[in-house]
């Protein structure tokens, strides 16, 4: 959902994308391209990707640009990338949940700035989607470490639900280069149309998102779709293009990309 | 070097020793027994040995009992339990430092307490006795985390002198249970009688240190040592009824242990 | 099922546990009291337990005493001990079981034995038991290892339907310790009365396994089980005295502790 | 040291470079490109890159093409890829490459294909050239792993006259793309113009390798040199050239590119 800054009437929005996911000498991503265009940084925590000085870097660069650090926690999986689900008994996962914050706060802190919110990663966002157990424990953990910290996440989520009745700012994110079905929710990346590539496409939706808090579904009706930031990709070429074609966009349309927590 | 209390004139010593140093399902040492003996734990941080559901537990543990906090940072090396030196880069060191402070802060902060100082674990502890630039990187590490947390460790090591110098207070430990040379050092583990077994040779040899300041060395000299903690062990039974012993001679003589920063 | 020794009509039976589970400096269960018991040793082959220096000597212990070394293969989880369903791709696992396998038996080999059966471990153990792509990856990677391998697992599960009729030998194994449902299947460790603590009747049932292939169900019905092999545990000092006087009773009882694969 | 090939007078040479380097979801370096230049392939083995799935993939594309598979072996130690000199303890060393080599041989197997012989990577290669301890425990590995398997390294490192002892076979390599001394040890990679980059200059030095063992040194002079293999390097498209450009070399100067160990 989009804010309308009181002073001037521009309307403005949060960018947010994963940065940070090397490991060791691995790289991945272009994390320089990326700060350049976001205003919010999901930065990997050292469980799925991310080591220490990695960690300290990114977080050097996004306060050099005035981009927001988030925790971008995830399962203890390196050699999955976090991306396969784990069934972690609800206690550990709050342990670990907690471990990363702290950690990554350590890291920007150092860097002059601070965790200003918190995005699940890979599986384990996907989990705390529907996930009783899981989602409490994540939300647990993150109230532990801080009462007033935001979450980012999937409207209709369970941990989201739970998040606002602990009394977490809670954020939504959009995707414009998602396709939706009609009731909001996003079509599966099994289906053939689920992801877009056309950058002048998806900056098209990502204007619609920011400005009217609206995306055309799959089967072309208009849906309203609470959208506090946009997510955008910086794994291929392409994607960062259309993630710089977004913000340009924005920002002609008069749009502010804005932090949603600085 | 033993403080005497202001206001009743009763002299104090800190007793500190490694804790949660389990990892997953694997426990080591009688934490239960040694938080009931020392002021200080030195909490391993997960990268030589301690899950963050242990980091937890053994926090929470600690500050039911009044015990102070400590980060016993180490080395990236499970394998190894930390023991193996690491050539690691002082930059990468460095920010594994950092990590492991927040990690272990944040689940410090949420049993309602914080890390109360930084002691290195194993490898490292004995390599920044001398290795300048591992030296300068954890000093560094620290001092990014908090210029105000104490660092315990060995008089004369380098990374002590470093750490005075960037303004960081300096805490000495002594070791009940080790002989010692003429000239104050640690006498190496490799020659025969460098670890002492005998629980009254043991408590007899704290008492003179928390006391006196003083250590008879292995030529019979006897030597004066800054002590504001003594290392205690729980590792072996023997070790833990001998570090029980040695409290209740030091409160027998009228000596309260009591953390060097709480 | 128990096997009848065709030259002198003595009875014969497996006795399998699980060894080898400690990690670097730590340790788990007593290996020295188990290796006297059994007949086949289930080696922790480093995914969730076991440093290669500790599958080494394991298999050292295991070769001098006559033990048959089984590969304990199990999910890349050394923080949860391989006890948290990993939702891992078919194709990765079938490399991280082949992985394990050959690990494994070149630490057997240098120990003048090899690698003589696969048992998983843990979660992966419970999930191929009813996961149709998990199971098939498993079996395809023992196949693609070594095509006259014997696995030894749970009757009924669907790892071992489709290990036959890959063409692996199939052993079949039953739980002295464990109560059984009317129809053959293991009661749930959550259930009261799961798990059987009593030395002499874990002896006396493991000695019907043995001679008639029976278990006397929960329910009181005489259900009879295919076992080649008796699994015995030593994580308790109970447990080792268990299996201890299971094997006696068995000797006492004229039936030969017998590994299956040798 | 170039071999003639008996039937037709035909020289030959081994070209070898680093394969398999990745982890998890990241990559490094073009090994579809390296695999049509070389004839011998260093596949990492999982302890400081290559996870299982990888291991299997690069076996497969080496034997596809007729590469060779090596065992590149490396320290315990993902986040520092194995370039970070860890004093482990000679017989954990051992065990630790025992392991490597039967994970590695496993996969090569699945492939149709088996380890060939084995490098050192990283740190390792580096200690083993004058560590007696870890070169011994190096050697005892290989050997303890099959007394005959080929091992490749520097000319003068101690491991390789250790290996000579026990009775492996030693093959050395050279660099065509690196500055040697006037005693033909390799220029230090902190001094200038220790690396080449011109592409014509390097294919020109492995020529001179490949026919006549000879390299010209830092200060001019000519200098003899075993060498049973050139080193090749991917990491950079530059490199990728190079090596393209030195086979094509190789080639037209009717020097063929054969395996050492096939």
């Amino acid at each position: 959902m989009n804010d309308t800054d009181s002073t001037n009437g521009i309307a403005a929005i949060d960018l947010n994308a994963d940065l940070g996911e090397g490991f060791g000498n691995w790289r991945m991503g272009d994390d320089a391209a990326l700060l350049d265009v976001v205003t919010s940084a999901n930065v990997a925590c050292g469980f799925h990707a991310g080591d220490p000085l990695t960690m300290r870097r990114t977080c050097q660069l996004a306060a050099e640009r005035g981009v927001s650090v988030g925790a971008h926690v995830g399962y203890r999986d390196l050699a999955g990338f976090g991306r396969r689900f784990v069934d972690v008994a609800p206690e550990e996962l709050a342990a670990d949940v907690l471990y990363q914050l702290g950690a990554l706060d350590a890291c920007a802190r150092a860097a002059g700035t601070r965790v200003r919110y918190v995005k699940p990663h890979g599986a384990l966002y996907n989990t705390v989607v529907h996930h009783e157990e899981q989602a409490a424990a994540v939300v647990a953990a993150v109230r532990d470490f801080d009462p007033a910290l935001p979450v980012l996440g999937l409207p209709g989520a369970v941990w989201l639900r739970m998040a606002a009745e602990a009394g977490l700012p809670v954020r939504h994110e959009a995707f414009a280069d998602r396709a939706y079905t009609g009731d909001g929710t996003l079509v599966s990346r099994r289906e053939p149309g689920a992801v877009l590539h056309d950058p002048e496409l998806i900056a098209e939706r990502g204007l619609l998102l920011a400005t009217r808090g609206e995306v055309v579904a799959a089967d072309g009706a208009v849906v309203r779709l609470r959208a506090d930031s946009i997510c955008v990709h910086g794994d291929t070429p392409g994607a960062v293009e259309a993630a710089r074609r977004l913000r340009a966009e924005l920002e002609r349309a008069g749009v502010r990309p804005t932090a949603f927590a600085a």
